[in-house]
């Protein structure tokens, strides 16, 4: 598939004589898509039944007779401000019971059911007029679901809402006491009405009780997405697509995704190096400029399975962002090393996000590939590189893993509610394991829980799965790879409780979790010969073989041929050589990568991708700070 | 006295066909006492006035028949979700106005009459049931008061006892305005209702205000504990208990101890030093699987004394717990050595919590002795052993000992208050005095403030005793040995203002503080002679004899004979010189015990017990790690 | 001029007989002010319409017959209790939406007109009983404005206040839209009540809606203290005065202090540097008894300006306080230098806080000239001292300066709203330049935003300045020195937008910040020839001349003859560089003060002063840890 590249842009912020020659100079960068109308519901209906489509109309003429592809975006993240005077609960309420006001964006609660319509209706509206407009070549529904924690409320309408979601799956409340333990402190609830939100309470609350409202919560996300798709679907054939943010665990995107046909996401590299990636001051100092060398591609390989094989990057970082704690400028090439590694793990499109720096409100700081001024920023040229190269190099197909990496938002929200230990959380721990197999070279596909089939992978690692769906510990049982399976997975029952017998129940192994411990992270658990465990242990027992084990002789990697049940939470280097062990054995190739190399198979290309702010040489090849090398397979 | 092992269970969790079996292997375990019931009201009293008991009855039957003594527990700490459908207001309020909801457990204000005269009824209701129940051999009053923070509620209900109380305690609000200083920033009051709780003011509210308040309080936490002790005498003679938690200075034990007949406390090593203690990091690594070397025998001593001799570890972790930020497990052998620290501090009954660990709800990751799989946890052995060696030592009396430390709550509010040094707080003062005491080798009684004989003492120190109590200045006036008292002591009136003529009052001492200072954790005082002051100096004047001074030449300790004042906060090593200073002086003898070693001595024996993670050797007897020894000193 | 020193009394918490006494000690001391009245309006008007002026009537008579010239201040600062009962709604809300109860200070909205209404009825009275009073040499108006953060208010009186404020400033909602780019997130409003106060929002709030409040909330606090001075003057000739505190930017100076006679600030040189200064730990270590060298001479300087010329030290720490975290006591000497370094940039009189160390409520901590017993405290000889050495030392005029540092709130408020970068603040970027000329021996005006003539002065700088005013645009125009703009200067609108074409606009300089970065306190971007610049880099384009590049080649310093712009934030040392290189240029002589030796030239006499805890020499001088030392320039 050729790839393409686009822009975000936002005519309501220009003049109406600018938009002609905004759009020349994007198709003479060599960009074939714009994304604009996601935050202009104030300019669409600026009073409650009042439409204002015209310069919209315009706009998108404008721009599609230049050549581009539209992808229109649904408005539903920056609700006007009669809506709030129509609908005042209409607010989500924070942990601390305040509403979060008006004055910035996504200002509503996903259980909102007056607003939901609201939004059903803006949909049908924007479809009925522009679903079958030839410009309209995709359709953006909302924007970056959960970004600034927005999934959770603790507003009347969540609770009512939570509690008939309460009655509907438990049935009765005694139903409900007996899976959540409720005996265990006098929490029985008589009425599904006394329960409340697993807010303010005065010590932890009940654990399932806190599963069960992230499960409410991410539910009312795929509601809300679904009436909008479901408005489309009538009027339009193009793609539906979200635009999904990085490190968001607040909602199954997996459930999301179900109803779309593409997943993109939003590529913030320096921004997210700063904001949620832990890393030591070293490491962010060396990666300052270009961004953590896993994340990318960490999110590309999620959010192409998510897409069920279709990903975009709807917005890429183009220079300094405004909303990180620090906003340095890109190293000189990253702009194009992004689009080109987005490309490498799949990418159809990516869209650099803004046009034009908007010199007004909240992201006057955050640069696009023009300056205020309109002169070109630093990107420009890159986008216009990346254009180019797209043109002479053959299509770039997606290529076959070896590896695999199962990733289950549900035991995120299981483990938020139950860390045991302060450092322990999901996405940390599923980051691990997948920038050892990265660090070794290998191709990676990121798995739903119900996975049914991994006859194609070698090597199949699920960290912190909390319960093994059916299918996937059927698929287990037919694995003839190897699977490594935890730290702590299958200890759980889909409640939150732990099983009897104890788990893990791993098909064919004799083995179980007797004992947990969690450590402050300076406190290690020594294996033998070498290597340690960090953040996490647990001890085995068990009939199993013990391939790896502490150095105070308890298994560290116990077992059968092909399932095996990691102990611990390894350090980098352990994680490096457990996956070296472990291909070694399968007969997979691995890599020792320097820090900052990284590579990615195509069909067609090997990729390399230099995070490094110094030039790095491998096999013969020297690639230069911020460079991208390829090299054709065939 | 014959030590007794115990252990926590609860029927309500466990089918009733395992009661039988779990109570026979607690027999088989060498365990005597069973704690029940303290968090079953929702299983006693289903709905207001709807009573089923029997399944109470049949578990008290079934344990008591298999040969075990049985704690009833109250269960106060956890009201069932129909009382807060009945009394909505009787949920705390915290310090920012938010009601502390249902959802866990010590959801109720201990300012709310109307719960108040449930927990009444309740007791009354168990006691007339199972007052003279012969298995029933002692009962516990609710559970941990203050745990969670909740001695202070911010309610309308605590604001109006409050007013009341004030106007009980002052008569006059002029009588109050003047007590308080409250001319200082025109704060007086016309009226008592015109009293505020001293929270969300704009900047520190009047010093005296916020002690009134904790005085309030602390009196709220006596008044609820007494209804249910009235109650329960009407129809018992067994002991009643209360378990305190470790490091609670939120309410004065000693005048809810005043109407029990035993105190208990639960004992958490390793979750307190995580959570609770401080330390360098390299310390907390040194004892991360064995907790702080000093805390269990400060509490021990501290909880004997509140039980005016008589002392219980109600709560004994076995293994991982839950709730702290890193819960490792505890090093093989530490469940055994607890338990004997305990008994050598005169703990007459140990009681490991839990029996099993419990599959669901919020304490599902803590250990027990058994595991949720029934399978034995590591500290069933160690409890094993620990009955066999009871029945192999000869009875285990409580030793004099020969230096006693003042402990005193209300000064503890008081600089809570005013604390004038970020890092100042009375438990860490106090806990610094206690643990130079201990690492010098002596037996050390707490005592209460009104103390009024010190004449079984040696050494007597009094650190941070805001204003010296009648009764105890008379006992110092007599007393022959050498009394530390300082640093922050006597220099303030009852009511928290600075008397004149300037505290301290020593008795034939001339000396008063001059002028008071807090530094910075690194901004020492240097000393003559080495050592140093940390965190606070006093400048004494007076006419009597400076007997350690500083490098710059000031009183470090001055006074007379008998009664000292100490003017800063040595470090630890300082302390140390200052305790073998004292001790030379008096003729006790003193040790220089290895980093984790620590003793005690009982009537009949001294104990040993190593906190290292190293073995140790001590005066040729070398003790393993997590190791007691004894020996006979007759 | 001959200088005076003072001292603040509060006759309402001392024994009426003890007046006299106190008023002769001062005396004897060598004081001639004594500050009355500002706390004591519940003792002045104790209910509703009833006063009880007798006290302070002989208070006044007492003071001013034994040779005292007296300060009243106005109450306001303190309403007392009846007050909230009759206005309920004048607490000020906080950020979270509670109000800001009573039971400290400063517990007013400033939007509160029935408040604002009672100080204009208090002040009123007090001119008119006491404006002809020859005892009353001077008025203070309020306390310490925006201590404790009491300008921001989000209470209804305030949001109803700030919305007819925009109404006033805007006309209509489309202008205000436009102005604030609302169209960005679809923010815009129909109208004026729609808009809300800028807390609570989901993200961000818009920053020019931020901005917008600043502004407003600042127009309250002028509005406030104004209606007390139009009261005033009606009755009385004596000046008017505010004693402003240290670091404060919630409102702005220059704009209050446009209606009042003096500026005054309140002095505490070691509390300041514990709890709003920056500095390394070896720098608070060494400074910790001293206070920060440039901290006091920065508001001296500060406030000279603000008070047109007429500046005093209304409260002078004397001892430890009790506010700041830790509170250790001032070197012996430092009550003395810290006198002297006023007087030296002009302070007319400097009052030392307070007489006698209260010993209840709040401050009973904090020391005063008097012990809580009355024995003198070691301030009590300084302060004799310096009032000896008034009398020997010619009168000692205020003297040009060479450098000028402009200085505007309206940028820190901007900056507030749009930091970029996590540590960017106004206050420490304009202290940072300050430092950097002080270091280098010069004396400094500081100059307000709106300053049209800067030819007394070779040297200007003006970092942070948001946009440039029109007349002091104009001045730079014709400005025949060096001034130094930026970093972060006159690149946006009035609006905090981006202006196009980009600014900086300096008159007759090709050049704009093509790209903005901020960057992690460690990460600084290195100079040619040595040095850094931290947490800020602008890059500049255009045709005018590089004087100092980037390692990497870029301009760091850019301009014309007379007017260059900073791109970024220099490291201490590099600001040397930069400082001595300009006054090399201009032949300049500058200095290279030995760390903690400060210098400042009077008309007559050089003053040095030793902030370090040992002595130091220079030229031949040494001078003694706190010591002043001066030699006559004539
Ligand atoms: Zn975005
Ligand atoms: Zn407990
Ligand atoms: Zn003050």
């Amino acid at each position: 598939m050729k790839r393409t590249l686009g822009v975000c842009y936002y005519p309501e912020h220009w003049p109406e004589d600018q938009w002609a020659t905004d759009a020349a100079q994007m198709v003479a960068t060599g960009l074939s898509w714009v994304r604009i109308g996601e935050f202009a519901w104030a300019r669409m209906e600026p009073s409650p039944g009042t439409f204002t489509w015209d310069w919209l109309d315009r706009a998108i003429s404008v721009l599609g007779e230049a050549g581009l592809k539209i992808i229109l975006g649904t408005p539903t993240a920056t609700p006007p401000r009669w809506m709030v005077d129509k609908y005042p609960d209409m607010l989500a309420v924070d942990a601390q019971g305040q509403p979060r006001k008006f004055g910035s964006r996504r200002h509503y609660d996903f259980s909102h059911l007056g607003y939901r319509e609201e939004c059903r209706r803006i949909a049908g509206l924007m479809g009925e007029r522009y679903g079958s407009n030839p410009h309209i070549a995709a359709w953006q529904i909302d924007n970056e679901y959960d970004c600034h924690d927005t999934t959770l409320s603790y507003s009347d309408a969540a609770r009512k809402g939570f509690q008939d979601w309460l009655a509907q799956k438990y049935q009765s409340t005694d139903a409900l006491n007996r899976a959540w333990g409720n005996v265990f402190w006098s929490m029985d609830y008589d009425t599904f009405d006394q329960i409340d939100l697993p807010n303010l309470t005065v010590t932890e609350p009940n654990h399932p009780h806190q599963l069960a409202f992230r499960r409410y919560s991410s539910d009312q996300v795929v509601a809300f997405n679904k009436v909008q798709v479901d408005e489309l679907r009538k009027h339009t054939d193009a793609p539906l697509i979200h635009n999904y943010m990085g490190r968001i665990t607040g909602f199954d995107h997996w459930k999301v995704a179900a109803d779309l046909d593409i997943a993109s996401w939003d590529s913030y590299p320096i921004g997210f190096l700063s904001d949620r990636l832990e890393g030591t001051p070293e490491f962010k100092r060396a990666f300052l400029r270009q961004g953590h060398p896993d994340n990318q591609a960490f999110h590309h390989d999620l959010y192409r399975a998510v897409g069920k094989g279709r990903m975009w990057v709807m917005e890429q970082q183009p220079g300094p962002v405004n909303w990180a704690p620090y906003n340095p400028a890109p190293l000189l090439g990253m702009a194009r090393l992004w689009a080109w590694e987005a490309f490498a793990h799949g990418a159809e499109t990516v869209c650099y996000f803004r046009w034009r720096q908007a010199p007004f409100a909240q992201e006057q700081m955050h640069a696009g590939l023009l300056r205020p001024d309109s002169a070109p920023a630093p990107a420009l040229a890159e986008a216009r590189q990346v254009a180019d190269e797209i043109e002479t190099l053959a299509s770039v197909g997606t290529a076959k893993a070896q590896a695999a990496l199962v990733f289950d938002y549900e035991s995120a929200w299981g483990w938020d509610a139950q860390p045991q230990g302060a450092d322990f959380e999901m996405f940390r721990l599923a980051f691990a394991a997948y920038r050892a197999l990265r660090r070794a070279g290998l191709n990676i596909d990121i798995l739903p829980p119900d996975t049914a089939d991994l006859s194609a992978y070698k090597l199949v690692m699920a960290p912190g799965i909390m319960s093994l769906s059916a299918p996937l510990r059927a698929a287990l049982a037919r694995f003839e790879g190897i699977a490594l399976i935890g730290p702590r997975s299958d200890t759980k029952t889909d409640e939150l409780s732990i099983p009897t017998p104890l788990g893990p129940h791993l098909p064919g192994v004799d083995m179980r979790v007797a004992l947990t411990e969690s450590m402050p992270p300076d406190d290690g658990i020594p294996l033998e010969g070498g290597g340690q465990f960090l953040h996490w242990f647990e001890h085995l027992e068990g009939s199993a073989e013990t391939f790896v084990a502490t150095a105070a002789g308890q298994p560290a990697i116990m077992g059968g041929k092909n399932l095996r049940y990691l102990a611990g939470w390894p350090d980098d280097r352990t994680f490096d050589q457990f996956v070296a062990g472990l291909c070694d054995a399968l007969g997979l190739e691995t890599k020792q990568l320097p820090e900052g190399l990284r590579l990615r198979d195509t069909e067609t290309h090997r990729f390399y991708f230099n995070y490094a702010a110094v030039p790095l040489t491998w096999e013969g090849v020297t690639i230069p700070p911020a460079g991208v090398h390829w090299e054709d397979l065939r």
